[in-house]
């Protein structure tokens, strides 16, 4: 099975893709989606495109995105919001199943504990995924939700179901 | 000039169509789309695709969106945020020229107060645009903002081609 993993941001939207078999996991391709300038429409708009060429590259089967929550900086959230919106539209959109990841459960499943520093998610991504070179912090955290998924996606959906049912 | 006025929201996302000929406006048409269910994606994806047919349908030539602002319900603001980039994103794929206003200021454009009762606002928007009756309270908001619009729009886009250059 092929996962995207998405870590949502309006400057920086990171992407992961892995391959999962069973329990083996590879690195397929990660990268980041930019965005800036003052108009927000245009801004939003560029995020979709460019997660729709991601999607058509790499053809996922499922998808992951970080969980938010309302911090202390409001207008951050506010601006994290709108960018997670529109990449949750893009994969419903592209009609991929997406999985939702609590930060603590990402980094609890690839680095051990729930309150990891950057540094650590990076070297345990690269360590469960050998050969692989995340473009930046936001890629990293981005196969670091891929990966997550990958352990837990099964489980959620299942979930999912009985609940709907 | 045509002006699609813009009120975000997951559950309910009003919408005002007005025409602007100097001072005077007139009302072409108003409704809501809603959206509701378990998955986030598949209901801004529905928001998405009930824009777009809004504006198919009615052609507008300019749009206007409420700003939203980070209040003390955080869940509920991420909930507006993700909803509102969606619409945003929306807005700038069909090419339209976006205005954004606070909602006091479209309260004192319309009513004459910045804190004006929802009620008030259902009355002063039928008064400006003879023959309307709005579906909701959510799309009486759209023609408010749309209302906004059509008296600072150019001044405001005049404001961010000088703060560009």
């Amino acid at each position: 099975m092929r996962i995207l993993g998405i870590d949502p941001g309006l400057r920086n939207l990171g992407w992961g893709v892995i391959e999962s078999h069973g329990t083996r996991l590879s690195h397929v391709a990660n990268g980041v989606c930019t965005s800036d300038g003052d108009d927000l429409g245009e801004r939003l708009l560029s995020l979709h495109n460019q997660v729709i060429e991601v999607i058509a590259a790499y053809r996922p089967d499922q998808a992951a995105i970080e969980q938010t929550f309302v911090n202390k900086d409001g207008a951050g959230t506010l601006k994290l919001g709108q960018a997670r919106g529109v990449a949750l539209m893009t994969l419903a959109q592209a009609g991929l199943p997406v999985g939702e990841y609590a930060p603590n459960r990402v980094k609890k499943t690839v680095v051990g504990v729930g309150h990891a520093a950057k540094e650590q998610i990076l070297h345990m991504v690269k360590l469960q995924l050998p050969g692989c070179l995340p473009k930046n912090a936001d890629a990293a955290d981005a196969l670091a939700i891929a990966i997550c998924h990958a352990f837990y996606g099964g489980t959620q959906q299942r979930q999912l179901k009985e609940k709907r049912a």
